[in-house]
This record gives structure tokens, sequence and C-alpha cells, in this order.
């Protein structure tokens, strides 16, 4: 039996080379569950992919199949699956933890000593059905509508970076404004920050910045930060100049959160920034294993249809080229792929 | 009337070149106080004026009287004070917050925005007596040896470092066994830290450091941290090298306490070690007013005489070149000068 | 010179006995601040002290001048005011500290060993204007509506309690929709409840709590809270046998906050409440200051329209009678008086 | 095969009725782990079972084997064990969680909604071997004397009490000198506490206090707590009238941590002791999984000889009568069980 499923490859190692191939997925064994995909969208980590840059070089071996971020309903579940059940809504937590190494006992499995990433597994989601190992997925009650499932992966970072910020009440300054940038936004904004500024580059990702609830957005390259005052800053962009200046605007007693990745060391003034100033600066890789996927859960259910705005653009899954093209333009907020 | 008080003076803007002079001191006036001087300590900026490095030349102007940690007994106070009397027993907090500020109406007076530092206005400390405004004096119960009372200031900041830290069962690794560091290592044994492992280039001081209660003590120049794994990193040496060694054995999820002044700037490489580990970094830049200083002098009443171990010199107050040197050898915990 | 102000008394130790009365207000001296009265409201403790219950008895001895909850304009400060100017928008802080006593050292002045309270001092503010100790005033920027400023010491209490129950993400129970329980159902909701479920035997005061963000009220005489299930509760109403009740709706590992002051002891079953459920109680005397009024600045001007909602009747001050009689009657959420 | 074990079995519903019996243990299957018992300690619950309590009658079918604390040695494993092997040094974790409920998902894993309790399964450790599953079981290192192990199950319970109080400079009360008590005084002055006070009726008991840390003692029959004045008090005696006369002597801001599991219900003041002083009060369940039993271990390593002295009593197997009458008797510390 099984199924004929469409999948995005990465074909070759070099920029660009997706390609669409038909790879027919078993009945799912053990703890394997077949999942139809409703939509799935495409993360920084997939750009990273097709454009090859030197991490990609070192993590996949192509061909694979791309995608980690997505919503769908189970077909079928292996026999040893006892938790999820056809019918139900799932999406992915990429992190896969052991639950027993030293992080995993201090409840942070999220930085499992062992851990195991959905995304690395080349199993993707760009495509019509997928076979999912059970232990990355999250099942998500029906009054949560489809389509919102493949923004939770991504909301997650944002929203575990919020939260360990404590925004009620505080000014925030949000740096860059890509997915995890734009999704901070919003989620600082509904956990009652007192405003929130952001910055980027793109004149239309400033837009977005304002659509999810930035109170003002600055373009480093024209304006300075100028009178800025901020109690929390969230750093998404990843440059160490911008990161510097930033600095300088956080309150005494001000806390800093990485969310991004930078290619680079930052030369950072201990003395002026971080012990005059008592900064706290601290870095967010995942969400909290399961504390965050509740958060991010109610997030929806309260402010789902604003956190949409996010879903800027929409292509069939044979428009791929296109739809990694536009993401790579940063001219687009999350971009969704929607097999038919 | 009045008393002739001799002091500990920088003469001159160059490295030595300290005097003793006798200063007629009045009676107090408005808000001060006058403090019979029973014992005080050289600290780590005294040591800077001393040598007569950059930030002496851009803070002071000679001469001007040195010193500012000191245990003494209140001689007379001036007409505005209302909750010191003669004979209470004293010690100094440099920090003196206005109140009014941002920082002040969030109970950071540490970090006011308009700090004035006693050690800022050269009314010094090295002496038989001084006057000191009554904001800057903490009063001691008389159960604490008068002599204990000249730690407090500078073991201070080691609690505030080990507090925020939060040590209780925790693996701690101290960088530097200067006296904030010895301190660290104490308080961390205090509140109940696993296990606490030090480093420092200097054999006495590693001495020191297993006297005070470090359960393993490093020389880098000599060993490395091989598999040390720590909580909890308290750093007080300010070498970037070390530092940047030192981040690979915190564990995910672990804290850094920066209790230095480094001179330059630390390429700090944010994936590695904050993200992808989870590491969070701060600065403590002054004690908590006055939450530390009540942990501190309890402190004191159930660790006192472990604590003073690290006060290996006492000198005459007429002998501070020779206490200078010492001090400036390294070869030396706290020093003490002691008027007679 | 002297400015006549009329005032609302409470004239004799029954229950109503208000009346007018006409003082002649000297410069102001000392520390004290002369205050032209923008508006005031009615304060739960006013009542209590209309009504002369057990408590007013034993705390006042009339005549005395009513009130505390106000907005107002500096007309003159006296010589010993220097933060203080004249056309500064003021509201107060009920609590006065010492800033010495052991609780003032930790930071937690409103619960100040020597505490004053304003509010029993018999100074008035339901009138036109009135003289207040400088240390219970606190200076509003203009931006923020003057109308808008008689909420904020009672808006306190419910940021204080919301911001210690941590309601990013929580489902929220209030419990009694007097004006501290519809404050806190706002707040609750722009720091980021999921849900709020607001419960009082009033169905005037349920629709104002429908009007200020609760997702779902409940009159407890007429429905239970049958599948209800909160993560922090939030306690205003002062019933034993609805908090009993509700305490079972509080998931394990949930937060309680007390704001009411209930007149008798409650029978708590510790082992099935507090030690099997790990149910967290807390209270909440006053706001944090000042964190607790940086914060409820910050929320006027992010949601102050929508707080303004609870300010449902005016009355010219001369109509004193009608509107005790209306507070009284609970028909109402706060009630100003407005000099004229 | 096989083995041959002998238990301490509950023979019928009443008072006493202890009994040791023959039972043929097999191969274990599945998950089980045959564990070979190196002494086993009584605790209060079956002290319960012994003296057949309500709670008891209500929770138990004679006949049953007793026990649930223990340290041993694994001696075989099942087929589905893949982390425990023979040679391991265990103890058992009471509570098994599901891993998939609400309260699993926010890492409140002692609180499972779904909880299974090893101590309720009747499987039993007084006895020299036993079949233990092993979700149960935790790993210790072999550093930590075997001895030790029986402790660590109800030490984690004192453990996580004087965590959540966090006691690092502070003034401690512990209501109550059974194990839980002692424990507590123990590891709170282990973690730093300023001072620990502790009370009981026992003359037996407060010596036993005072040789595991405790600065002063009082016996609430004879002497008040007086001046006494606390930061942080941990209740474990189960007392109402003890509780709320001791509520006085919590400082404003204070934390109460329950650790008991009293018959009744409290009369609580709420108005002056939660709210006018705000104290926060909280209970205790359970050791968080796995974060306690790190500190436990920890804590064994450090202060594992000074532990022990609770042990006070050790008896063999079959003296099982004698040990449980001396139990009864509140005249002893822990009681030890050891197979021969």
């Amino acid at each position: 039996m099984g199924i004929n499923a469409r999948f995005v490859f990465k074909e070759r190692p070099q920029s660009g080379a997706l390609g669409l191939r038909s790879v027919l997925l078993g009945e799912p064994e053990g703890s394997q569950v077949l999942v139809k995909i409703h939509s799935a969208s495409i993360c920084g980590t997939d750009l990273h992919v097709y454009k090859w840059n030197a991490w990609a070089a070192r993590t996949y071996q192509p061909p694979f199949r791309l995608g980690h971020e997505f919503g769908g309903t189970v077909v079928a579940v292996g026999p040893g699956v006892t938790d999820i059940k056809p019918g139900d809504h799932v999406t992915a937590e990429t992190h896969i933890s052991c639950g027993n190494c030293h992080q995993c006992r201090l409840n942070r499995r999220h930085t499992c000593d062992n851990l195991q990433l959905f995304s690395h597994l080349g199993l993707g989601c760009f495509s019509d059905h997928t076979l999912v190992p059970a232990a990355a997925l999250r099942t998500i009650p029906h009054d949560i509508p489809l389509d919102h499932l493949t923004m939770m992966e991504p909301l997650g970072i944002a929203v575990r970076a919020v939260t360990d910020a404590s925004v009620a009440g505080a000014q925030v300054l949000v740096l860059g404004c890509g997915p995890i940038g734009l999704f901070a936004i919003a989620a600082a904004r509904a956990y009652g920050a007192a405003s929130v500024i952001a910055t980027d580059l793109s004149p239309y990702r400033l837009q977005l910045a304002e659509q999810l609830g930035a109170n003002a957005v600055i373009n480093p390259e024209r304006e300075s930060l100028a009178t800025t005052t901020a109690d929390v800053m969230i750093e998404t962009a990843g440059s160490e100049a911008a990161f510097v200046d930033a600095l300088m605007h956080v309150r005494k007693g001000g806390r800093v959160i990485f969310a991004s990745l930078p290619d680079t060391s930052f030369a950072i003034d201990i003395t002026q920034h971080v012990v005059l100033r008592e900064i706290t600066i601290s870095g967010v890789y995942g969400r909290r294993i399961d504390e965050t996927w509740i958060q991010v859960e109610r997030l929806l259910r309260t402010h789902g249809s604003a956190l949409a705005r996010l879903l800027t653009h929409r292509f069939p899954l044979q428009d791929f080229d296109a739809a990694f093209a536009l993401a790579a333009s940063r001219e687009a907020g999350k971009i969704v792929l929607v097999p038919n």
C-alpha cells in the first residue's frame, strides 16, 4: 500500500537546485505518524539550505527533503503510538529530546545533551504527506484554525524570548523584523508591553512591523535610535554594529534576549555595557517543552488572526521556486506552501 | 575646636606619591558625621590611584585624601543627622543615591542616575578620624566585631554576585582570587554551593582560596579547566582569554556574573556561547541598597571569623607606603591600615 | 491669605452624617503642597466611614475630612518641597514610609514598620483644594489625562495583584467585581491573560466586567463555576464560601492573590488545597513603591480610555449625599466627585 | 527460578498486625527491576498504616507489603529497561508520572494528573529483595554511601521546601522536628540560612534538632516564640494552634511553606496574616522531578555524614515490631530496617 507523496528536494550541493520528486511513503511503523500536510512555511534555515551556505554544507547531504514548519492532519499512526490518533491536527516541535540526560532531568529538554532535530532528519514537509516521529509532533485542539498551525514553531521562539524578557509594562526594542522579530513584536504587545520599537533595513518589513503592533519603527540606515530608551531588547537580526549601538539604549538593569544566530563574534564592552549598567544578556535556543507550546496555543486563541497577518504569501506546492525566491528577497513575512 | 586628623594623601599625579598630612576637621555640619577610624582597608581602586592609571587620572585631581573602606565609631553628628548617634559603629556604602530618579524609583538605588560616590569625594579614611555624609554611612550592631566592618563594602559586591547567581546546590567556578573573588568563594560555600573551583595565576592567592573554602584551585598557566563543568561562573579577573575559555565550561542554561571591570571589549561568540547554550550573562556594579547590607551583616554573624581570614596583613597608618607596595604585589589578601 | 476650601466632612460617629464645611487653608508650610482638586473618587474605605462600621469607629474621630483618591494640579508648595512645583499634575500614594525600618531597607516601603496613611490623616480630598504632604504625592506627566489620575491609586492595587500573579498566557479567575476586581480584569487582559472569568452577585457589575474585558462572567447565586479551571485566582470579594469553592477550580501549582480584607477568618483545608495541589496564596496590601506607579502610568498610556469605563458616574461636589448613596448600592463602578 | 524474599506485611485492617512472609519473586518482566535491599526506612505514612488510621483504611486493602524508602543494588532488569543495569545503586521516587498530562507538560511531573504512587502499589521494600517499576527508580553514583540512599526521598521533600523558601541569609523557623522538619533544619543551614529556630514537643527531637544545626529550639508547651522573627517558616507539624501562633512571628513579606498534611482545616485570618502583612503561603507535595533529585545527591556529597545523624536507629528486618513501636513513640529520628 502506501501513499505516493510529492516532496520538494534539495537536489544538489549548490545554490537553488530544488526539485519536486515523488516518494512512496509506506504504512507508518513503530512510532511513526503519517500526516497529510495542510500547509507548510519556509524557515530561515530552509533559506540557508536554499542558498547553500557554509552551515548548510556542514549539516546536510543532498539529495534530501526540505521543510519542518507545517500544520496537518494525522492519517495513520504506527503501532507504538498511543497518544496521537487519525484525525488529530498536528504540528512539529523540531527538538526531540532523550529524557535522561542532565538537561532533560533539569526540565530543559530543548537543550537536551542528545538532541535530535526533526529538521535535520531530511524527512521534509513541503509535500502533501509526510512521515514524522511521534515524539516530534504536538496535537493541537480543533478550535485553532488548521491554517495557523504552521506558525506555531517559529512563534514559539518569539514567545519564549518575550516570556524570558518579562515585558508586562516594559518598553521593548526589537532588532530585526524577520519572522521571529515580527512575532516578537506581536507577542510583546499581547503580553502588555508599554511600547514596542522595531528596527529593520527593509521598508516592507517595517510596514509589517507596524501592522503587527509596533508603536514606532526605525530604519537604522536613515535614522538613529536617538532618544529611545528600552527596558528590554530582543535581538533577532544578528548584526554586531546594530547590536552594540542598541545596547546603549537599554536602561540600567535592563534585559537583552538573543534569538538570532550571528555568524561572527560580537565585541562587547563588558565594563560599560554589562557591569556599570547591570545589563543581563541571555540566549533563547528553543521553545520550553512544553510550557511554551501551551502558551503559543493560548496566544493563537486570543490573537490568532492578528498573528496570521505575518503569513503574507501563499504558493501552491509546485511553485516552490517562486516561493523561495521571494523568501530570499526579504520582501515578505512568512511564506506558505500549500499542497493541492 | 575640631580635631587634628592625619590622612594619607595622594600628593601628585604620578605613581606612588603618597604622603601623610594633618587636617583640622571642624565640628560636623549639616548631615556630616565625624567618625573615629578603627581600621581601613585598601581597595582595588585605591591601587589604581596609587599606580595613577588612566582611570585615576581622569577621575581625581591631587592632592586629595585616599580610602573609603573602613570601620569606625561615631564621635559627633551634624544637626541634620537623626538616625545616627555618637557611639554607633559605622562603615560606608560608597554609593549615595538621589531617591528620585527612575532607577531609584525602581529600587535600584545602586545604579542611581545621579549617583554620588563617597570614594570620589576625596574625603578619605586612611586616617584616625574623618567626616562622612550620613547618607553614605551604615550603622552596624555591636555584636559584629568592629574589626570586621572594613570588609563589609567589598564583601557586599561578592554577596550580591553570589546571590544573583543562585548558588544553592550549584557547581560554581570563580575566575580570579583577588579580594572580590575570595569573598565570592566564601559566600558561595556559605550559601550552599555544591562545589567551588577557583582560578588565579598567583600561588599565594590560590592557597588563600583553599583557606576560604574552594574545593579545588587551578592555575590556568599550568593546567586547563579540563573536565570542569559549572552551573554558575563568577568573573572577577577581567581577562578576555580566561573568560572565553571558561565560558565553554559553563553548562547549558548556566549563569555568568561579571564583577570585574575589564579594560577592553571581549569578543563573545553569541551563537556558540549565548544562544545555542542559553547562557545568561549579567553584571554586578554595586550592593543592592539595602538588601545586600542586611545579608552581609547576617553573613558576618554566621561566618565572620572564616571571612576574616582574608584580612591577611595589618599595618600601622604611618606605614602606608609598605602597605600599598604589598597590595600592588598581589601577594596578599585584604590589607588593613590601623591608626594608632 | 489662604484659600477658603469646601470639604465633605464626616460630622458624627453614625451612619451617613456627612456635611459640607468651609475650611481656611493657609499657605503650605514645610513639606506641604496645596493642590487644586480636579476630581476625586470614592474608595471602599470611604464607604466604611460613610456606613460607620466597626473598623471606621476604631480608626477615626469625627469630625474629619473625607477622601484620598484624587487628581489635581499643584497651586503652591512649602519651602521644604524641592521636587514638586506649581502646575504639576499630582495624585496621592496613601502609604507614607519612613525610609529607615527593616521593611524600607528591603525596598518594601508599602509595608513600612512606621507606615503613615494619608487616608488616616483626615486631610480629605472631596473638596476644591487640599493640603497634602509632599511625601504622599506623585507627579504625573501631562500626557496622561487629568481625569484619569483619580484612578491611579486603586488601579495600582489591581496592577500589583495582576503583576504578582504573572498572568501572561494564564487563565485568570477574578472573584468580585468591585472597583479592584474590575481593574484587575482590565489589567489581566492588558498583560496577556489567555482568558478572564469574573464572578459577582450584581448583574450591573457583571455587565461592567464584560465591558472591561472579562471573557465570561458568573453569578455564583445562579450558576456554579462548573468546568472552570484557572491558573491564577485574584480574590477581591472577601467571601469565605465563594473563596473555598473557587479554590477547587485553581489548577495544581496555581497562584491565589488576595486583594480583599475579609472580616472573618477563612477555614482553609491545607492538605487538600495548599499541599496536595501545591497552591500558593499571597496577599497584596499596597502598591510597590514606586515600581507599581511606573507600571500604572504606562498602563494608562496604553489602555487609559478602556480603564476609564470604570468611572461610571460623576457628581458635582455638593451632591456628595447622592454619590455616597449610589456607591453603597453597588450599582456603580467608581463614582467621581467634581468640585465646581 | 526467582528469589524467595521475606517481606513485612500489613496482615489485617487493624492497629499493628504486621507479619513477615516469604514471597517468590520471579524474573523481572517488562520494565520491572529486581533490587537487593541494602537498607530501608520507616516513613510517616508507614506509621499511618501501622496504626491503621482513617487514611490508611481508605487507601489500602490488607494483606499487602509495606515500605517505599530504601537504598539497594540492582540484581536484574526486565527486557524493557534500558537505562538501569545490574550493579547500579538505586532508590525510589514514589511519584510515577504519565508524561502527557497538562501538569507533566508544565514540567510539574510530581503533581501529574495521572500520578501513580509506588508506595500505594503494595510492592514493599521492608525485605531483602523487591521488584520495582523502572520509572520509580533513580540511579545514584557509587560515591554516595549506599547507606545514605534510604534518606533521599524524604530528604527531597525537605530540600524542595527549603529551596522554595529561598533561605540564603534568611531567619528560618521550622515547626515540627519529625524527619521532614529535621532534614529541613539541616538543609536550611547548608543553604545559608542566617539562623534556624525549631519547635517540637519532644525533648528528644529538640536535641536532635540541635545536632542537625538548629541555632535555638523551643518547646511550645513550655515557652513562647516570644521575640522570634522569621523571614521564612517551614511547617511540618500539622497543628493549627501552633501554626496560627507562629504566623504572627513571620515578618511582613515572609514566606510560609507547608510540608505537612494536617487532618483538619486551619482558620486563617486572611486580613491580618495574609493581606496586611503580605505573607505568601504555599504547599510542597513532592520533589521536583528531577531537579530536586540532583540537589539531594549534591547535598549528600557535601553534608552526607551530618545528615546521617538523623538515622538514629537500625534494626534487623525481623525486628520490625520493635522498630515500628519505637517509630510510633516519637523518641527517634529515622528508623532503618536492615535485611540480613
